[in-house]
């Protein structure tokens, strides 16, 4: 039994080691003698003064003080120092933990009868500010589907599977393993999100090309909407009008509340070939990558590291390409022997688990390294090859610019972590000295920074990390405003009373005309 | 220079010969020695009395009487048999030809303000009602966009081009050639549909596996609505909320009009492997299929006929499938050996070649049996591995009864188009003498009876071929109630005036709860 941590990142018991805290801690010092590197405890929970709940608890609702707490925002940095310094902000009135659908429908039909503002929670992974009353003037309840975590149905001829939302990564693997499947989406977050998380943000998983998406996974979606529930029909393709999966995809919990999925499955791979090539030359790299994603060989990973994310995560010199290709059904030697081909770079040993290990260890580290005043973050975007070398150089530059402002210095690392004919993903990580006591503003002025970067260059806010109440000054420019416009139009539909997530995705409450 | 048939597919120049008619009535002579396959004439024109135009004619708008007959339909059976007949049914009171997108916007704003009715046609090879003014009191203007018709700018880094939507497969193809690439979307249509109308109905295409409709190859749109422009960022992949191509892909023109796109291009296949397998039994042949599309081999082509289908169009006995395997960058032998290994057949030879040659003739075939009083003609569905044999069962029964009761006897075949790992995409052909002067009203039975039979097995009411008119009963059945609702809580933001093609995909104007 693991207890999951109040204020951070995964479980009490998996958190850095002392050990893992000093080596961290050397390395800083290394390049930055003099930062101030003070540890500083988290306050305990108890001692936080939560405004008084306005709900009446029930069956239904928890207004229970640390549920409230744990359910009051996601796990992005910014979250993380709020909770270190004690600033909790604004916190759900209640915690609803539906055990079947027709308790989705009744806190639905109470809070929308009571202008009670419904959050969907998901595992409370948002990076984004997703999950957080931000903004919210009356009550709230936050939706907690972690009760409804069963594989219903498995259809091994068409392999799919019925799942429920709630169901975390682990428990979900478990149950297919039994039938010999597997979903095979595994992002960063995989220990501690849910399939209706996933399937709310459009998470980005395993798989480098093709299958990028969970998206490309959803098979049906049934969601619960204040107007009633819309099912989808379980077809493998269809060009029936607009697809209205796509709809509630990336809905973030605007639209209703994902309570079941049929999710595609894969068997577990029976052949595998991977290697790890290094450049000299970062956009010889970039060139080879792109020349792949163009080859149709599809890899299964094909994770570019530049050099500081090489040496920082991998213990590498030089840009470090991490490629491997997978089948359940055939050998993939021959794909990887002409993946390297395209390669003008030298096969190297070990980089691949050496960066493996480090990328599961990396939030927990990000929250130790908080705790000493240190920045440690990460965004992502997607854009065409033809502006990436301008996108990063751009985005590269205004890091660096707003680091030396913010911070005095920092660095910013980049690796893709998905790539597709017409262009990659790009991934970057901040690592500054912060000053405890002003981190969240400190990372809110580079966020913004390099926000601006990626969308005068281009990009798209995010890639797989949603929109949340975080990105909706970006999103609002990139989206298309009659876009928006139909959106709304949609909303208001499915939501009159507008309680489900406001302040995400869309800010209008009702359907109006667009400016020409 | 060709010649656009007035009353069936294609250019009067590649129309059925006399040797070719006379060579398909004979076959047909064989197995129905008492049918009455007199030869009809269509009606000239000009002696069609077409209703007056209540639209003045203008730079914008031909009320030419030639141009509106040839826009007041699409290319299905149903459309020729009435066609021939003279029956000319409602027409257009105009069409519009921009030449450029301020002329759509100059349209759409004129006919927004007087509640004229627009209907693009995209090439007007909808087989479903789609571009037909059924059903509609006022006004209306088919807007024909094949003016704007070039590849107005190529991305060779990230393999993709700006197409304005007018232009026409063979037209597209040549411009792209230049600069070494190519969209490869093949509909059957290819000759005479445009890409605007691809995207509108989400067409399928070339590629049996992973990129079947052409929503794959769309990296970005641009859409004209009445209350503005929609043009999304060119972006290889995005998670930024709900994608905004997705809603309006498959939107059939009744939530904009789309000007341009970015399109995913390919480098013409240097590499090929194909063969074609007998299977003794169906049932082998299906699952042979199955463990293909489930193996990751992705092959470009998998089309397998059943034995009717193979007798009729390749002069083969047995089921036989058609296997194809093609890329850019490296050869695809081997995939092509561990495919075969999957099937449990007998390589044949010249297969895929007869059967191509009988595909590009079909649609010309049809029609010129038509004027014999033959009823031929197709339908399509996908459904769930799980369900397909029932499904295929239910529908063949159902064909076969419904071609008893309207036409004494008749035949329906099964080929595969397009496979996905979760199911694949049935094709039914149907075969059968029918009554000169009732064609239509007995093809119309026979297709209610085949859609409820698709309908209630589970699968979709069309994959490929849109909703239009002729599908609305099956759709608004098979779309969940509350995504109708969302669709027209969008439309009633984007077409306040509702005056984008009404009867399709949406029958309410107006956004309103839906029944719980």
């Amino acid at each position: 039994m693991t207890t999951r941590s109040w204020w951070g990142w995964g479980t009490v018991e998996d958190a850095v080691t002392p050990q893992e805290r000093q080596h961290l801690v050397d390395r800083v010092r290394a390049v930055l003698p003099d930062a101030d590197l003070t540890f500083h405890e988290p306050p305990a929970p108890t001692t936080l003064d939560l405004p008084k709940s306005r709900i009446q608890p029930s069956d239904l609702y928890s207004t229970d003080p640390v549920d409230r707490l744990t359910h009051a925002r996601g796990q992005a940095y910014r979250d993380i120092t709020r909770n270190l310094a004690g600033d909790i902000g604004p916190v759900p009135d209640a915690v609803a933990r539906p055990r079947t659908e027709q308790d989705v429908i009744k806190v639905l039909d109470h809070c929308g009868d009571n202008g009670i503002v419904v959050i969907p929670f998901g595992g409370g992974t948002s990076v984004v500010g997703g999950v957080e009353p931000r903004g919210i003037e009356g009550p709230v309840v936050t939706l907690d589907l972690q009760g409804m975590n069963r594989v219903l149905e498995v259809d091994p001829v068409s392999r799919a599977a019925r799942i429920q939302a709630g169901v975390l990564g682990p428990h979900l693997e478990a149950q297919l393993k039994p039938h010999g499947f597997t979903l095979r989406h595994f992002p960063q977050s995989f220990e501690f999100s849910t399939l209706g998380g996933w399937l709310a943000t459009r998470a980005g998983g395993h798989y480098a090309t093709v299958n990028t998406h969970i998206d490309d996974f959803a098979e049906s979606l049934r969601v619960v909407t204040p107007v009633g529930i819309s099912e989808s029909r379980r077809v493998p393709g269809s060009g029936a009008g607009p697809s209205p999966d796509r709809l509630f995809l990336g809905s973030e919990g605007t639209l209703g509340v994902i309570t079941e999925a049929w999710m595609r499955l894969q068997r577990p791979p029976a052949h595998r070939a991977g290697a790890s090539v290094r450049f000299a030359d970062w956009e010889r790299a970039v060139e080879a990558v792109r020349l792949i994603a163009q080859s149709g060989l599809h890899p299964a990973n094909c994770r570019l590291l530049d050099p500081a994310e090489a040496f920082l995560n991998a213990g590498e010199p030089g840009a470090v390409l991490v490629l491997g290709f997978e089948s359940a059904d055939h050998p993939v030697d021959g794909q990887l022997t002409r993946a390297l081909e395209l390669c003008d770079g030298e096969v190297v040993e070990g980089a691949a688990q050496r960066w493996r290990r480090s990328f599961l260890r990396m939030p927990y580290q990000r929250d130790a390294m908080a705790q000493h005043g240190m920045i440690t973050e990460t965004f992502e975007t997607a854009c065409t090859w033809d502006r990436f070398a301008e996108l990063h150089a751009a985005v590269t530059e205004a890091a660096t610019r707003v680091l030396g402002e913010v911070c005095g210095a920092g660095i910013a690392t980049c690796r893709f972590t998905h790539v597709y004919p017409d262009g990659p993903a790009p991934y970057y990580g901040i690592y500054a000295p912060g000053r405890w006591g002003s981190l969240t503003g400190q990372w809110d002025e580079i966020k913004a920074a390099v926000s601006e970067a990626v969308l005068n260059a281009g990009g798209t806010i995010t890639h797989h990390h949603a929109v949340g109440r975080d990105h909706m000054p970006w999103y609002s420019r990139q989206r298309p405003d009659v876009f928006g416009a139909a959106l709304a139009g949609a909303k208001a539909v499915l939501d009159p009373a507008g309680v489900l997530n406001p302040g995400v995705l869309t800010t209008r409450s009702t359907a109006g005309p667009v400016p020409r």
